[in-house]
């Protein structure tokens, strides 16, 4: 039977080959946790190498995503669909182990990290995911969902401010279930950690609640299993704090330039003398592949879970089909019906609102039909209108709760967005004002590298938010989330394209949305039945007309429209074009974007935000009405005249360019 | 003699006065914090409002800058250049008196708050200047730089990830001049905290090195000035945590109804009579006007600095010509001279090479000649190549180093450089990936906004970066900065093009830039000396043509010459632009534009990185190359490949194109 030391040096190796033959990556991290890596993948995670999609498994996360190798070596020695050929295609095109942990590319990698501070953020949405699931479906007895997350992280994640938000929330909603073991090497790239990092981490966790479990040797595999153990029996989260060596075992060890930068072939013998490892690179002896394959446990771990839930779903037929629906991400049958009558009826009924507004109409529909839906906002719930009818709090008293006030926590917010999504059987949103999507932008973007369903209700979302003022008023935001691969931003002007938003929103699981909606009420627009099937495209006409083509969004659709009539006074026809969501719109074919905006025609653009995204549309022949600099502070109606959105001025400006 | 509660008392109803009237804004935190403001504004702030850029002053922020009304109030009454009538027109356009404090509308507010814990962190960025200054300038008996900076904060502050950021790092800098006055009054937007912030505030304090002062009661003035006073004692920053009520006095008090929006008419009368301030809106008493005015305080404080400047001048000129210098951003005056000669020099002995490198030469040049230069990076200095050859480490051993090992703290980083800017006397820039400028997005906003010289260092600019990735390759980056009003983009193409990036940033007194800058080496353009004098408009030709325009930026500059080299093969003649700073260029008039890009000739914009931007530059007349997805983790040429950027590809599509 190997020792756990040498469990570990299967790691260390693996790894040091691995950065040694993509001569890339970083060995340092790998080596110094692969004691960690043997207390909790030897002794504690309940996982199936042969399915890595069993819904009831343990969450592993690698915050520190940079120390990759050590996940790819523990999933490869396991026993999951990563072999040693993908072990030595480490960091190159197209292979199964990329520089950083990517979720879409490798078997048993749970979520994207890379970007500091966020895996832990991502751990904290799945365990929150956890409590809200088994609150929901548990029964006495049928404990289905029930599993531990466990992350990894580093000294760079506890230095990001996300570490700050999430794990203030993780002690305040008691996630007994969320378990940190901090990788404390006191290294950083910059050096030793010291002159730069110097809080006291037991304390900072201690003050949010979490129980804190001390000076752990970090290269004692059973200390760290005993407290693992320890941390299992908890009431509150647990941070597990290793005291490591970085680079461990090699020359390098306790250095900064055992982070990033291969060990070399030098540095690997040196180190393999030193730990006892006679063997080639990429040899693993098979009885330390024997010791460490977890085929067999992970088969029986998943059996009993499935036995479990065979009688459960004897027992709660209903619960246990809602929970496998939810658990796939599927729709409920009825949805595509009843979301088009909801729309239709919309269409007839609804009246002049703003679209936040109408986004809470919206999810008080889409949520009677999606218990699926987890809302939340960055503390400004009643603005946002994330809020609905069938919202209640989740707190540690009403895990149930299908609503979060995340408190001001944005970038958090988004993270734990993402981790919920990870988990999978719920479907997140959350809001917050539009340019506040700046402090969550990159967890927005990992949504969207991800392909997440994830769904970001972004209200006031111009100028139009009025006194609050620069620091207030979106600007750029639009633009710069259209930019972002696989968003798709969704800028309604009525009720009822706010409806159909959030309907191509849901239905959309590959790939995240971000509704951009107005403070302000907006005119609703008329629409015949085949304008009604258009919004979907992403834009389309609402009124026709045969010598230029008028582009609008959101509050400037309604606009685009007075602006359409007095120019109809003038004797000139234009074509109004509503273009809730640019991204789809482009997806349409040639035909109908030509009939969309005439091809030879002058266009305008109209759009409170940034102008230089739609001069391609213009093509030169047009321009383009938005906003170029800062807003400021005033009255909404007065801004918007300030800017020269005002049908008079912009008709004129018309003419002139026509002339 | 007024009481100090009648002092507050003229805050509280200026704030409740002016919001009724605009009908709009937060009373609440204003009438919570009016005792607090009585407290500092009475017996501590050292500040002269007959000149509100008294060098020397005491800096004070308000981080939760809802609360502007305090601060408006407060101006007023100790006698700025805000009078009743500003007050009168809070929140509308143009007044001095904008919903949320902006540092270029009205004097005295140091900095633009409203974006919730980047005050906090600004504020820890003027403590750091002033640590710095003082350790730079100051002589046995000539205190010249000798102030405190005070900061007001609520909840919203403390929960945002920020405020962690900077407040480990303000502990670890120790920077005991740094005082921050909690407002507890244990309601956010969305409702009394406590299901959503249970943080034990006070230990997460201590925990980062501050001096902690528990359980002040906020409105008792003398009590928060008591604190104060300790404070000032302490070796460490401080944080007074003070109890307070929202809305203070008011019905709505301790209500989040207090917050943000008017009282009204008849709350104000509850209110009126509830603090005995028997006075019509906009009317405070003489005798509390008079009880306010710090002009004699101020002119005295001030006058006893300029006396000890003036005896600094005597004995040390030099040293008191460069602090004037310096705090009023001027270069020195051979800036111009040197600059063209260091520029000429690479132009003519440069090599191949990252720009990222070349950033660093540029820097061990520019530093030479600016020590008011302030570096750092966020834990990635050997890989930003932000230290130069006269770079030392700032430390609470060495405050009058020049450079910061931030940490892995982007936002905090960014927010920090803000608050530098805003105290003045330094040139403030720092590095990270480009990609993780998403971390620090809202912060650069805040130098475009206010307008400051904030210099970003964001290297690794695209796929070049290789293996580590799609969380770590930036794609929509570079369009999602451009379209940031103020923000000047550049990407240089070598080592010259970067000086030249450099030279234009640091004389741009108007605003920052970021600097997109490669991680692998870049071939050399050559030059003459028109096209040398080009560079610094943005955008130029390098290569002449007639048949069509290719334009590139940074790493694919070099790409567009060796394609327009393999175009002439076929007797195809392209121009090739270089366009660095498409912000410059776009200022440009337009028979420079029309030299530059032909007008009637098809365009091709190269450029690795989201394309959307560049389609009106394309105006329907040719294509882009660029990047609308992720990248992947492999090594960088593999990876260039992949997404097409290759001379015969690129070469054979502009064919196909014009044919």
């Amino acid at each position: 039977m190997p020792s756990k030391m040498q469990l570990a040096n299967a790691i260390r190796f693996l790894s040091i080959d691995a950065v040694n033959r993509a001569n890339s990556g970083h060995p340092g991290a790998p080596m110094g946790m692969a004691d960690m890596a043997v207390a909790l993948w030897q002794d504690h995670l309940r996982h199936n190498p042969q399915n890595p999609d069993w819904v009831n498994r343990d969450r592993f996360v690698l915050s520190n995503g940079h120390a990759s190798m050590m996940q790819y070596a523990v999933l490869h020695l396991t026993g999951y669909d990563v072999t040693i050929d993908d072990i030595k295609q480490f960091r190159q095109l197209h292979s199964k182990t990329p520089g950083h942990p990517e979720n879409f590319e490798t078997p048993g990698v749970e979520t994207t990290t890379g970007p500091l501070g966020q895996g832990l953020a991502m751990a904290v949405g799945m365990a929150l995911s956890e409590k809200m699931l088994a609150a929901q479906f548990n029964q006495p007895a049928y404990p289905i969902v029930d599993h531990h997350t466990y992350v990894f992280l580093g000294d760079g994640c506890l230095m990001e401010g996300v570490s700050h938000e999430v794990c203030a929330l993780a002690g305040t909603y008691r996630l007994n279930k969320l378990i940190a073991l901090y990788d404390d090497n006191g290294i950083s790239i910059d050096g030793p950690v010291a002159p730069w990092f110097s809080e006291d981490v037991p304390k900072r966790f201690e003050a949010y609640g979490w129980q804190v479990i001390r000076d752990i040797d970090g290269h004692d595999a059973e200390a760290v299993s005993a407290a693992i153990a320890q941390a299992k029996k908890a009431d509150k989260p647990t941070l597990i704090c290793c005291k490591t060596q970085i680079g461990y075992g090699s020359p390098k060890a306790g250095s900064e330039s055992a982070h990033g930068s291969p060990l070399g072939e030098d540095n690997r013998d040196v180190t393999a003398k030193a730990l006892d490892w006679p063997h080639k690179p990429f040899v693993v002896p098979d009885a330390i592949y024997a010791a460490w394959n977890a085929h067999a446990f992970g088969e029986s771990a998943e059996q009993a879970w499935q036995d479990l839930f065979a009688r459960y779903a004897q027992a709660y037929p209903a619960l246990a089909s809602e929970f496998s629906r939810r658990m796939a991400g599927a729709l409920p049958t009825e949805f595509a019906e009843k979301t088009e009558e909801f729309i239709a009826a919309l269409q007839a009924e609804s009246t002049d609102v703003a679209t936040r507004k109408a986004s809470e109409m919206a999810l008080d529909f889409f949520a009677g039909l999606l218990p699926e839906m987890v809302g939340g906002s960055a503390d400004l719930t009643g603005s946002n209108n994330t809020k609905h009818q069938h919202s209640t709090l989740f707190s540690d008293e009403n895990p149930a709760g299908n609503y979060f006030s995340y408190g001001v926590r944005e970038f958090g917010m988004a993270a734990i967005l993402n981790g919920m999504a990870n988990h999978g059987g719920v479907i997140p949103y959350a809001g917050t004002f539009l340019v506040f999507s700046d402090y969550a932008r990159n967890a927005m973007r990992l949504s969207a590298l991800m392909k997440h369903r994830v769904i970001y209700v972004m209200t006031h979302d111009s100028i139009g938010l009025g006194e609050d003022g620069p620091t207030h008023q979106p600007v750029e935001h639009l633009a710069s989330l259209r930019v972002m691969p696989n968003m798709h931003v969704w800028r309604p002007c009525d009720a009822v394209e706010t409806a159909v938003a959030w309907q191509c929103a849901l239905e959309n699981q590959h790939g995240p949305a971000t509704l951009a909606l107005s403070r302000q009420g907006l005119p609703k627009i008329a629409r015949d039945e085949m304008q009604l099937a258009n919004i979907d495209k992403g834009g389309y006409v609402i009124r026709q007309g045969s010598d230029l083509t008028l582009v609008a969004t959101g509050s400037e659709v309604g606009l685009a429209m007075q602006t359409a009539a007095q120019l109809a006074t003038k004797g000139i026809a234009a074509q109004v074009v509503s273009m809730p969501c640019y991204e789809r719109y482009r997806l349409q074919d040639k035909p109908y974007q030509d009939a969309t905006i005439m091809a030879d025609k002058p266009r305008i653009v109209i759009e409170a935000g940034a102008t230089l995204m739609w001069e391609g549309l213009v093509a030169g022949n047009g321009f383009v009405i938005g906003i170029d600099s800062y807003g400021a502070s005033a009255p909404a109606k007065d801004l918007f005249a300030y800017f020269g959105f005002d049908a008079d001025m912009i008709s004129a400006q018309i003419e002139t360019f026509l002339s």
